[in-house]
């Protein structure tokens, strides 16, 4: 039987896809590890499959996948070299089927879905959760509800409208809907896989599995995580400690969750040496996919984040944009913003401590920049006008 | 010595980064391929590495790649089921590192730049390939130069200019464009892999060879290719012709060429039974990144599809547009309204003929729909409003 488990209470309850924070505290709860032996079964090439041990499925569905599985882990040697950086690494989940990293995640949560019976499914999400949900329950046949905020931008409406999804606008109170919504879901049995949902963070895992089964035994030193809800980077801290446990891993990475500024209640509570975040009443960034003014997985992610000796930072919309443009510059990479926090966060750490020589990093770069063009500036574009005749004059001057 | 050959005029010449065209006939040339024993290096991951004796290169460098290999081969079965088509499969390359293939062909053709020694390379493009050539420009370190309509769209300049291009907009006649940038090349040392590039073709060569490797031996019986400056479907061509010959494969796939209606002079000379296509005087599709009045390969396309007995067909943008539903609603993926005209050609081919069962096809989808969400139709999406104490009684009404 699959158990959900609350870390600060040390209890355990049924796995419910209806209920997805501890029933006492009200905290994040996640999906308990099973006690059965685990191995990598490296004869596979599918993700799911591979790791299927570290996952609370039985089986894995190919006709519910789109291709989220091995994306790729890229040496960015250059940057390294410009900036006297360890040997960095991107994974750049940037090329996942709806563009980021949201698929691994959903993938498990529609598998689970079927397991309990579920044929509809939801989720409460501004952009790349929303676009990823739609697409997946298009594949899998599942009728699809997306809450959106009513503000939200019409790309991002018609990236997950076009999977025929049932889009809702709503007006009130965001913050919240996350808790309507699991009121809904359980009245209209429709599963709501949003952020923190155990399940997803059980998706987020199979990112260090694979980082894991390619690096390994030169295991990364730091690992740079976008962190919003905090799921993605609990998904990290949760496998990498059983990878510990289980002897697979002599020590683990150092783990550094980067917020931005302009929404970073986990990283003022780090900071301030508190257990518990506070929800902030406003937030603005330009990394939008990151901007959660009260974070559900927030004091979970502190909790283990703490337990394991890494950090939470915060880096500026300045650090932010001037990252996403070294990482495209330097290395060919386009990422939205929120993924370039992690170079903007590593940059910062650089001026803060001096990483060894032989060190190693990785930047979890978690969605693509052609998701959202709009945010660069147009005036720091090499660009030019001419006409025809014009044009030979023109290149040779620029030679 | 890797030489070009026209099979036109069946004459070779030593390759030459600055001339891509035939100096007797003006035809697209080709790589002509090494006699050396061909084998697949089943032991890398890489597909570069894994099919480098299909290839003009020796080596492989992993500090020109982003990750631009292996894009998921997806089988499609509610699509199938719904449509009554036979066992049909998506190659999905909208995954690729810019979200198109072009990224197959720029990575051979920037690992070329380096053999020749050019440290500067260029490209014509309206979209996609110039967003390509810029992104792995900067992974390498070369000084990149884009030329593009005067009209290109914001968000596709800025996808390019972000890699700090240089991106020249030119005004005149857009069809001159591409003879003047190989003299413009000559002169400046920079190398113009522009749509028909013979290192380019080589490099979707790839993507067949990728599909043949996990279906052989039980091959697609179809293969459906957005049809535009014809190289795309050249490099198709030529690669099953090579393994046919080779013996790796006992019948070469029925090859469909798909072109837009408002854009379609190789489907229309096609459809005529002549050689050579006209130039269109004007050209008009929601498939913009197929819009071309006058393909480069369009003659060599022509040439090679009679030679093996495929079809190059075109489809209206109404029936493109559907195509682009259908696979976001059935299977959850997508694609940009070129890629769609795969499924449209399917669909089309069907009500003329009668699938078989047991029959496979394949189609290659270029390019992720996310790039351009606005080409969608939001009448088509189900959206509504809600403030927070109606959602509920929305939600049981939809159900």
């Amino acid at each position: 039987m699959i158990e959900f488990e609350c870390l600060f209470c040390e209890k355990k309850y049924p796995a419910d896809p209806f209920r997805q924070s501890c029933p006492e505290c009200g905290e994040t709860m996640l999906v308990s590890p099973s006690r059965q032996p685990k191995k990598i079964h490296s004869d596979n090439t599918a993700s799911l499959e591979k790791f299927i041990d570290f996952l609370p499925l039985s089986s894995v569905n190919p006709e519910y996948c789109l291709g989220e599985d091995n994306m790729p882990l890229i040496r960015l040697p250059s940057l390294s070299h410009k900036y006297g950086l360890p040997e960095t690494y991107a994974k750049t989940e940037c090329q996942a089927p709806t563009g980021s990293f949201k698929d691994r995640g959903t993938v498990v949560a529609v598998h689970m879905a079927a397991v309990f019976g579920c044929h509809k499914i939801g989720t409460v999400s501004t952009g790349n959760m929303g676009i990823s949900t739609a697409a997946y329950g298009a594949r899998v046949g599942m009728q699809t509800f997306v809450f959106i905020k009513h503000d939200a931008s019409q790309e991002k409406l018609l990236s997950a409208g076009v999977h025929g999804t049932n889009l809702i606008k709503v007006k009130g109170d965001y913050g919240k809907l996350a808790h309507l919504s699991f009121d809904i879901g359980r009245k209209h049995s429709i599963y709501f896989m949003n952020s923190t949902d155990p399940f997803r963070v059980e998706g987020y895992k199979i990112i260090g599995l694979e980082i894991f089964a390619e690096m390994s035994p030169n295991m990364p030193n730091y690992i740079f995580v976008p962190a919003s809800s905090g799921a993605h980077l609990i998904g990290f801290l949760r496998v990498f400690q059983e990878l510990k446990e289980l002897g697979m891993i002599d020590r683990r990475p150092f783990f550094v969750g980067v917020q931005a500024a302009g929404s970073a209640p986990i990283a003022e509570a780090f900071a301030a040496g508190k257990e518990k975040f506070t929800r902030w009443e406003s937030v603005n960034s330009v990394a939008q996919s990151i901007t959660n003014p009260d974070p559900p997985g927030g004091n979970l992610a502190l909790k283990l984040i703490r337990e394991m000796n890494g950090r939470v930072i915060a880096v500026s919309d300045e650090e932010i944009l001037s990252a996403q443009q070294i990482l495209a510059r330097s290395e060919g990479i386009f990422c939205l913003p929120a993924s370039a926090t992690t170079l903007a966060g590593m940059l910062k750490l650089q001026r803060e401590k001096q990483f060894r020589p032989k060190e190693r990093a990785v930047l979890i770069l978690t969605g693509s920049g052609v998701k959202n063009p709009k945010i660069l500036d147009p005036s720091k574009m090499n660009l030019q006008e001419a006409p025809l005749s014009e044009l030979d004059s023109l290149i040779g001057g620029k030679l």
